[in-house]
């Protein structure tokens, strides 16, 4: 096993039932373990994930958050300093945008209640500017339609498990794959892979897609929105909140990527022109 | 569409790509919005979900936090008194069992770092007492290998947008499927499936094994676990973590459920023996 599934992946014995038959067997499973997030030296969040690349993850989660607005606001970012097991630092330039201590900032508990609305004016305060219309070229269809085959040829750990979810980040104009990220959780999977391009100063991400080997949720919208991405674009479907966010935002988001076809939700603009125009 | 659906499903224009040609169809989304859980007038959290059965979804999570401890716990759930849209409101007969505004119990920020034993051990403290050996009836395999597919024809909106999880549980020891609930989130599903047979004042859930459209991680393993359930059944790969909590428990998991066939990564003595033995 290479290293770096080793690190993800860890054998086990089991009992394969089949056809009436029970036998031992050996089996490979997607390690999942929890991670505290440390920021400035205080504990924001424990999260479960694969361990491997935790200050990717931080970091990407932070953004996806609004509490970090980009690598200007990250000093240092690795392993505790008393080099805790499962916890995670990061040192920022500023502190946080925002004191994260409270409710997500779209609950408002008024008595007309909670609703979709509130929930995009959040992302809208806190996402990047949109560049002007124009500035960034359209995402290709066919680095659309190729995008989850590309990912699965990195993806390590799935082929051991069965178990891991993956978001790569492609170029939007060319379909260039810059980054890959596993992990048992969807949402950790987006965080490091946004993360890592955050950390390499490329930021925001304009210029990029993301694509998820899931659905299509609010929040997964949320995260691509304040990473800045021109698109999103899933194997599975989206729901009606993750379509209404990114029509709001002018993101392009894409669902059902498969066979090479795809069902394009909201932004439609922002994909050129297939031959059949 | 039958009423049913019509809750947890949208139409919506979209714009299919296929081999380069695109043209505009009708798709259906599956519903995602947010809710408000509030306890005694408190607001405890908001979740995104599918709307529908949010008062199972509320009692389920409470119950899945270890907030409640059961039937007894609850006094009504429903809609907010002052009807404020996507907001869920229970009262408790005595209040909640500890104070959810710290983060996690289990999230001990020491400095040897958090851990997964931590983590079972804060379940291990909040699940119901195990019954004795032997109390409860083994689960059938057959029921095991026949659950995936009985879901599924109960899975309505599924059929139309692709986009929902669903949980069902089952009585261990026939195979009766007891109820399916189906959410944009897989956690959503669980909660709502286990918070309708708490509110049916069926609790602890010692007879009864569920299973989950996804994969099982160790937040899903954990639900079951406060649930009381005999074991947790996943069409798809479980975790290191999500096995490590079902043995601690004494819960069978089983994961991979499918072609007539699956595996056992945890209390293998809880599933009754096949014909191969």
């Amino acid at each position: 096993m290479p290293a770096a599934v080793e690190r993800h992946v860890a054998r086990d014995w089991i009992e394969r039932v089949r056809g009436g038959r029970r036998e031992r067997a050996r089996d490979e499973l997607a390690i999942e373990e929890p991670l505290e997030i440390r920021v400035d030296g205080r504990a924001i969040a424990v999260t479960m994930r694969t361990p491997g690349e935790d200050e990717d993850l931080a970091v990407g989660f932070l953004a996806g958050e609004g509490l970090i607005a980009g690598p200007e606001d990250v000093e240092s970012a690795g392993p505790a300093a008393d080099l805790a097991a499962n916890v995670v630092e990061v040192k920022t330039t500023r502190g946080l945008r925002r004191d994260p201590a409270g409710e997500r900032t779209f609950h408002l508990t008024s008595s007309c209640g909670v609703c979709g609305k509130a929930a995009l004016e959040h992302v809208r305060i806190a996402a990047p500017p949109k560049p002007p219309p124009g500035a960034t070229p359209p995402i290709d269809p066919e680095a659309i339609a190729a995008a989850p085959d590309a990912i699965r040829g990195e993806q390590d750990a799935f082929e051991h498990t069965g178990g891991m979810h993956a978001t790569g980040l492609f170029t939007a104009a060319t379909g260039e794959l810059r980054v890959v990220r596993e992990d048992v959780g969807r949402h950790n999977a987006m965080d490091k892979a946004i993360g890592a391009e955050l950390l390499a100063g490329r930021w925001p991400l304009h210029d990029a897609f993301a694509c998820v080997s899931g659905r299509a949720s609010f929040e997964l919208v949320q995260k691509a929105s304040l990473a800045g991405l021109a698109g999103i674009v899933a194997v599975g479907a989206p729901s009606t909140l993750a379509v209404s966010l990114a029509r709001d935002r002018g993101m392009v988001l894409c669902g059902f990527v498969r066979d090479g076809g795809f069902n394009v939700y909201a932004s439609a603009e922002g994909v050129s022109c297939g031959q059949g125009e």
